[in-house]
């Protein structure tokens, strides 16, 4: 034994590696923090843009914690108690080390892309006490029973219900969330005429919603490929091996693909309606399709992955016209993004498995799955919001909501130098003799704006 | 044997290892993408910022399918037909298994990225549609020949032709595809005046051209330091040995410097001239000094890097106005910034290769290389794009180019309260009439949007 | 020996995936710029924002040259100097190949953070050229000294001085500067009414800002965790084993929850006193909390975490306003934010650490050690100041401050279509009284902006 040079222990190995592979993901995930704020602000009027930037900045804030210091060990309780498991252990991650922390935080993450669908749902009239709260509840009870019924092995695992990175324990619960909640909060003033008939009530910047859409892309390669969490494992007679990395290029292969389809298939619904390619559906085609592949990811075949994803982006307008037409005003299309599309990929998993054939108990299984998720997540959300309504805290007062979310809310301007106020000062101006003086204005039609000097 | 403790297989470590580096490098590239989002439409006029992003969004919706199914292929198709070689396996990869995807992804979002450079050149007067057919050529041919030449082991690569990553095989091509393309499609016709001379038509908000410039920096790391793909290496004697690693610190040293020695480059230019440092400018010169150690990242001292990175950000402005003089529309400088600093990169080579001496023949394959890639990238885009010109598809109408091509190609305003259209409806205004229009709804038509009085 | 498997080599393993690690880690800090870039701009008025955004550019331009070919040797002097120590190897980082210089470029990131902190203090009056000068030293000596002091093993290490992740080494030093550096350069003219009264000077873009913020967060998360530098060490014994990962899911846990803190710290202020949340004031406090983090994020529980955070974001608007009353005007409120938090960082260690009992040694040790880095930050930087100021170089006149840096500075216009210009234009066509109001600047003069009805 003495010559023998020193080696790596496989355990050591593991164990290092896999710490590094789940706290970059982590990173990753937490980094679609940023494109939900931008994605959903860019969806705003500009006189609720400063709203809707607190909302998420203060969803981590809030909700972390209630992650932290009761969800996650919620989610262990609701495993052991739908399996008659034990739950004596269901806090020991608050102080549980450094590789448990780190797993913790990679959940804690996933936690809160749940929470910030439902903020784009019900942006411009929520009122910013009433969401937090909701978020609370999100983070610290909504979001874990439905990990702990899944991935935490509860029912649903038992069940033998598959969502490998959380289309439907992150998405659709987060879009069913959002749904009822914009139910219960009513529509925009603004959004539906007295006739009923619904307004397009555009967001105030574009370029926000699609930079948003594509830091989100590049976070979900951590959402979707850091699920394969472990790069390494340790075998039962301790050699070392190859983890769910055996896995990790399908799914990045997948998700890459998926984006696509998603995208071109939004866009094409377009194309053969108006003869016009919408930017906006365009982008949350691309979403839908992200969040198509969630269940599906790590066993689909490119051909099932496209197909899916194609499906995913075409009912994004289809389902957020139909929201419209019966009265439910999703700002950000986040039921058609991530509720239905969240829908879809669980449902898609007997079919494009290619690791099992199809089988009509996993169909059951996924179906059981969705459907028990889709009414817990509407039942809890309607409960606590009805709940907000009755105390006055679900939405501003008509007049705030006139006046803009910023004034009411925070008391500012998102944009003082250009923004709503300035509309105003002009709209008011009105004076013939200020007409011609932007006649020649900066920039514009005639583009020899040029000259600067 | 009994007594000895299991230990980790060199193979296995290195498989699992290397997988977790491309995986994340290749994350890094797909985020350049929204820095190309974000520089493009900062650059363009508000009225053609939604067009902008479309484009950018749907590049990888339709690139990433044509290198999926075509392109990867046929980069293996030209190595083989250039050298002799077989091209039986020229299309496993699209079954290939996990690594194989994975890195499969990370060329993939190369490829993506010289696509991307294409739309910067032809912005505010390409059609939406025959700018997405010259995307799937890019995806499916143009990037794939280059790729199969060089880096694939075809013909330039038994030349000796050496690209580390990307200088010409992406960067240049991109660029000299986007010059060919802006000449054939033509100038802007807000860019020359009847006497010929030049006009600066400057972007609507630098911020987003600055914001992805820093992101395309980021992203950066991970195209040149994620080409040192191999953390590790098992020898042939099964021992395990740092791979590419043993140089990925000096790539890194390499790209980070540079990116000050382009800045700084260009910023002096406009200094020295006017006593003023032009922003976007140095921006510029940041990218081109990043093209600009491509080639030659892996192999350079830090002191040769800092000669050719200030060659580069010198050289952005004088090209761009070169390119301008000659009646050239390049709006978002992608000739300057990728092809002609590609270019510079990849001669570079024999000139700051630490590793071996100057050697004639080593500069008389660059050379060979970058003409036989440009003529490449120049011939076959000349063709696809006088084709799509013949069909109508390459250029909007005048009107609809007036109008902006947000409103004709995708029926909407990028900034329907302060943007483009307010200013057109404020110009409205000085009739009196045009006063009640504004009157009600800032913003589109549409929406009866928001009454925010 | 001979049928026993090939093994992989602990030093081989642990080289390969250290760099690994360090090199991610560098680049997310590096990531940090794009968000310094967006948080200052949006924080600055639409005539100043290119030169923020140029500032912010070439920083990274000439910072990075300073640390390189100059700072990261003053460290190692400093560290010799101060404690009888070698300095012959100093300067040998500068060709010491992979490993050496992908640490370099951890460093350099983080140098790279303490000079853009100033850039926001003296934004919106300073000189470009006096700003640049001031980076080389900041890159070149301010920053070194501070690290050679500590990291490098200089007085301060052996007086026992911790500060894991720089909360004092990096943001309390760049908070000192830039400090003093406002104070000498002087408020903005619109900062002070002549009754000594100080106004709001809203940012034009707070989305921006909070992008900035979201960045940073991101990155931060790359100089936290990442300070954790060594995944793996090898044992004396020659045993691969886990190095500072050991605690790295402490950090990753602690600089997620902290953030929480900090925002809710400083929400909580705002809402107290105006019963609003002041969605700025929120972001501010989220940074805050992450500096606040920095000293004590390997060692402290989360109780005492929370408890640092809290407080980091509670004394934000208190500072904030305090700094306003005695006439210093820091734009972006970057002593609260770095400073002061990075003083209660280093500050805490002793009664929150985890791994030892408080010691009043200890709580000198740690006052000692941030007294003595401000008190070099603050000198060095008055002094650097004072003859920018006597040659000046220190800030613009009066004429182009209130034209707008970008049009002095820079020769151009942030947002040619709907910015600053166009403003005026429309204002001046007015009423002839419109036109003495708008003279100094837009949306300011008196700064009471924000009354738009």
């Amino acid at each position: 034994m003495i010559e023998q040079p020193l080696q790596a222990d496989p355990q050591t190995v593991a164990e290092g590696v896999n710490l590094m592979w789940v706290l970059v993901a982590a990173f990753l995930v937490f980094f679609m923090h940023a494109g939900f704020g931008m994605l959903e602000s860019g969806q705003v009027r500009s006189k609720n843009v400063a709203n809707q930037l607190t909302k998420n900045v203060l969803t981590w804030g809030v909700g972390v914690f209630a992650y932290f210091f009761v969800g996650a060990g919620v989610s262990a309780i609701v495993a052991g108690l739908t399996t008659g498991g034990s739950i004596d252990g269901a806090f020991t991650y608050i102080n549980g080390g450094s590789t448990v922390w780190a797993n913790w935080l990679f959940g804690a993450a996933f936690s809160m892309v749940a929470a910030s669908i439902v903020s784009g749902a019900v942006a411009e009239r929520a009122q910013l006490g009433g969401y937090l709260v909701f978020t609370v509840f999100v983070g610290a009870l909504i979001y874990p029973v439905a990990t702990g019924l899944t991935w935490g092995g509860g029912f649903l695992a038992e069940l033998g219900f598959q969502d490998f990175a959380g289309a439907a324990v992150v998405h659709m619960t987060g879009g069913v969330c959002g749904l009822v909640a914009a139910y219960v909060v009513g529509p925009r003033i603004d959004k539906y005429d007295e006739d009923g008939s619904a307004n397009v009530i555009p967001g105030h910047s574009l370029p926000y919603a699609i930079l948003g859409t594509l830091i989100l892309a590049f976070g979900w390669f951590g959402f979707n490929v850091g699920t394969a969490v472990e790069v390494f494992q340790v075998t039962e007679s301790g050699e070392l091996a190859l983890g769910d990395y055996a896995y990790a290029g399908r799914v990045a292969l997948n998700t890459a693909l998926v984006m696509g389809a998603g995208s071109i298939g939004a866009a094409a619904v377009g194309y053969a309606r108006q003869g016009k390619v919408d930017t906006l559906m365009t982008a949350n085609g691309l979403l839908a399709g992200l969040v198509s592949v969630c269940s599906i990811a790590a066993v689909s075949s490119w051909g099932g992955t496209l197909v899916v994803g194609l499906i995913a982006g075409i009912q994004v307008p289809l389902v957020f016209e139909a929201l419209e037409r019966v009265g439910i005003d999703d700002v950000c299309a986040v039921f058609p993004v991530h509720g239905s599309a969240g829908l879809l990929s669980a449902l898609a998993v007997p079919f494009v498995d290619t690791t099992s054939a199809f089988s009509v108990s996993q169909l059951v299984s996924q179906i059981a799955g969705v459907v028990i998720l889709a009414v817990w997540a509407a039942t809890i959300t309607f409960l606590i919001y009805r709940v907000l309504k009755a105390l006055g805290w679900a939405r501003v007062t008509r007049e705030e909501e006139i006046e803009g979310l910023d004034a009411s809310e925070h008391g500012l301007e998102t944009y003082p130098e250009f923004g709503q106020s300035f509309l105003d000062d002009v709209t008011v101006a009105g004076h013939a003799d200020g007409v011609d003086s932007t006649d020649g204005a900066p920039a514009t039609d005639g583009g020899k704006v040029a000259d600067d000097d």
